[in-house]
């Protein structure tokens, strides 16, 4: 286990809208840092998107400090166009968090529902407001700012597990 | 056309061994400025290797201060595990390089090979000899290196190109 007072960023990487989430772990409590997404107008160019992802992901962790990254799974039954820029977004978000040297993990989707709600296949809604009640919040989070808070609420989960029951880090 | 003397980075991109080459133009002549790989050990972890990418790329820009940057067209062919994993490292080099607001071309493979040897289906021992031809160059290149130089020289067949016929930049 991690000591006790640590941050989590979790982060829901797409090319024109990543969600970002920032959880703070102190014992068995959680709280909201932050929360947002890094949006690209669809007339940017693709490497334009990338560039926005990394350089706004470098902010974060330098804003937040966190001691985990966290990100989701990729789903291989995508095509491969769809894989690809997807893969690129993940690239650069990846490239980013580990110029910090920061463990950075995947979970997959059913990981991050299943740590969240209790179940696997359940719907975005429900994991948002799992999300609002873990963490104590009012107002319901942009739809992929919930899901990247779902990353790091699964993330601390994780963390409570031995190491060789944990998602390995990529 | 742009100025009479300026550099190309080309770039093979992929997550263990990346081929970079520069060239500098100066009129219609060609000439071998850099070329290597970013290599990463199969031990390495992903977010290792895209680290180095970016890094070593961002060397490269510092260093040799190209004005144009071209990357081979992605394979849609390739199954989506391939291509997600061949798109981080896309995303790596492209957010890399979208820090220097270079302009960053793709071509496909076939143009590329079109470009060098006036063949789109030629193999790449024959891509490899042109290119040490046109640069003048007397040991052949390693393979991922070759490519890269092959890509930089399409690149600026595309830049005698009238604007409208070029690939776009991405």
């Amino acid at each position: 286990m991690p000591k006790k007072k640590y941050r989590i960023l979790g982060i829901d990487t797409s090319l024109r809208s990543s969600g970002i989430g920032v959880i703070e772990v102190n014992g068995s409590n959680l709280s909201l840092i932050f929360c947002g997404r890094i949006y690209n107008r669809s007339t940017e160019t693709h490497s334009v998107c990338l560039k926005n992802i990394y350089n706004d992901l470098t902010d974060c962790i330098k804003k937040y400090n966190p001691g985990f990254v966290a990100v989701e799974g990729t789903f291989f039954s995508k095509n491969a166009k769809t894989a690809m820029i997807l893969g690129q977004a993940r690239g650069a978000a990846i490239s980013a968090c580990a110029q910090f040297d920061i463990p950075i993990a995947e979970h997959s989707p059913r990981t991050i529902k299943q740590a969240v709600t209790g179940n696997g296949s359940s719907q975005k809604d429900q994991v948002a407001k799992m999300v609002m009640r873990l963490l104590g919040i009012n107002e319901q989070p942009q739809e992929d700012a919930a899901d990247a808070l779902a990353i790091a609420i699964c993330h601390y989960h994780q963390l409570s597990l031995p190491e060789s029951l944990r998602s390995p880090n990529i």
